[in-house]
């Protein structure tokens, strides 16, 4: 939860007369999203998010980004759509940072999510899915094997200071995920960061996907996994076969599974976990005073991981 | 900026039940406030404030606050206003916390504050004071002379850390505000917290006072002194006799200063630049690891009262 950046009063205004949305009666900083700092902005014509892009969002990946909501939002997927300024440009720049602005979204992420709520999710997912499919620009994905074997070095170290054990769960999985890695699985983009807070409902229905700013080219089917290990476990410990089937049925009902993807989803949730608790864990190693943002919890990823891999038949679990 | 408290989805719906307010489309929380948890919660009636109480205020303290709120807007103030429940009670419970919500206030607090808006703040105040002149319940002031002598030894002992020769200039001051302090000043309910923060304006014009969790019983000219320390420095040190002056004057033109006032002012403004300095002073050296809210700088509040003990004729400067 965190606004970084402070926006002056003149610097607002001065934004504001480049796009055709009117003068702001309300600003307000939000505090979700660890990312970027994030602005609740009203103005005489309607309501707002305004996003000031921080250091950890790469610049040169914002047209991807603001290119994939425009895209997706076209297309009619429940997603922010980005407001372009008279000159044409939706990536700006206010209080010395990157800035867009997009449209707002009603609902509300849910903290509990049911298995109806899961399987809109699951649906939405297949529907960003085929949706982004004619997106003509790429991001390769960062946080895949490559981008784990950036980081268990820097971690491994000091892991077991986190929880015995935990470096050699992370170098076993590596070690296994890698060599069994799929690498023929349908690609497109994925959202890769799929998670109830970037989710908005109104009762069951999805109302909006949010938060693109992982979003990338990998499989498919990696966006599910990392849907199932975000949204199928209560008090983020226990596996919850509900909702996670719904997940799956939901998804392959708008976008059928290949029998490859069906059979790479057991190795998908690790690697998805996987990716989670190596992320999680350098963060909470290299915790910064003062930040504004508590990190969050590696061992939640771990208990994950560590179920996945004991679990005795995973597909069926997943599958139904 | 804070959310301290995460509110479960069926715990907001049961809490919506007992109003009539309609249900929740939106639910965010905000960035802002240093104290409690705030949200904007959206429902299909309207906009409004949900406020959790955090253990820095006081419970019992919470009927005075809520109460406040209720007779200033029932008298036209601009300022939230509670919203009752069907049982009449504003003040009640969610995610184990007292919660109130509150009606929804355009404007936005001015990052650098005009001369135009120092002035409306001025007459807001007297306002709020004349309009509050029959609230009756009272709640003294904490953060005066006794709870200065409170802090001061808390600090004192490492205040040299911070800055070289902070804690003479402390003491100094306390001891030379405690044999002056005023006991014979016009009183009644302050709202001793008027930042920039706390107010909302469209353009010049203010459209609301919020934060009603500092309101006490105290002279009334000290809370002009509270606003003058918050909106006459720019860059938050460099007096700004403009703004000031404007403050002063519009203040007086609602609520004319008894002569005794006019006479206090240089050294109320002395007081209320050592109250904050001793609370930020306390909290900066009392810093919770992780802690979601930075401290604030005490020293731009030892650079105030220095200024104001070093004026040669502060009270000409201040009344003009």
């Amino acid at each position: 939860m965190a606004v970084y950046t402070e926006v002056g009063d003149e610097d607002l205004s001065r934004f504001l007369s480049d796009y055709d949305i009117g003068t702001a009666v309300s600003f307000k900083g939000i505090a979700e999203g660890v990312e970027n700092s994030n602005f609740l902005l009203e103005t005489t014509r309607g309501r707002y998010i305004l996003t000031l892009y921080e250091k950890r969002v790469a610049k040169a990946d914002l047209p991807f980004f603001l290119g994939l909501m425009d895209h997706l939002a076209a297309r009619g997927l429940a997603c922010p759509q980005p407001v372009h300024g008279r000159d044409g440009r939706a990536l700006r720049e206010l209080a010395g940072r990157p800035a867009a602005i997009a449209t707002f979204l009603e609902g509300m992420w849910p903290r509990t999510p049911t298995a109806a709520q899961a399987a809109a999710l699951g649906a939405g997912m297949a529907e960003l899915h085929l949706k982004a499919a004619d997106f003509t620009i790429a991001r390769p994905n960062a946080l895949s094997v490559a981008g784990w074997h950036d980081l268990a070095p820097k971690c491994l170290p000091r892991a077991d200071e986190v929880e015995p054990g935990l470096a050699r769960l992370i170098a076993e999985s590596l070690a296994e995920l890698t060599a069994a890695w799929p690498a023929d699985l349908p690609v497109g983009v994925i959202h890769a960061d799929l998670f109830p807070d970037n989710a908005f409902f109104l009762g069951d229905r999805l109302t909006g996907i949010i938060d693109f700013y992982f979003a990338c080219n990998d499989a498919l089917a990696y966006d599910l996994a990392v849907g199932l290990n975000a949204w199928a476990f209560a008090g983020d410990r226990d596996f919850e076969v509900e909702r996670a089937r719904a997940m799956v049925a939901a998804y392959d009902a708008v976008r059928p599974l290949a029998e490859r993807e069906r059979a790479a989803l057991p190795l998908l949730v690790q690697g998805a976990a996987l990716r989670f608790l190596l992320t999680r864990l350098y963060d909470w190693l290299n915790q910064v005073p003062n930040a504004l943002v508590r990190p969050k919890d590696p061992l939640e990823y771990a208990a994950k991981l560590r179920f996945w891999r004991a679990a005795p038949d995973l597909g069926a679990l997943l599958l139904g």
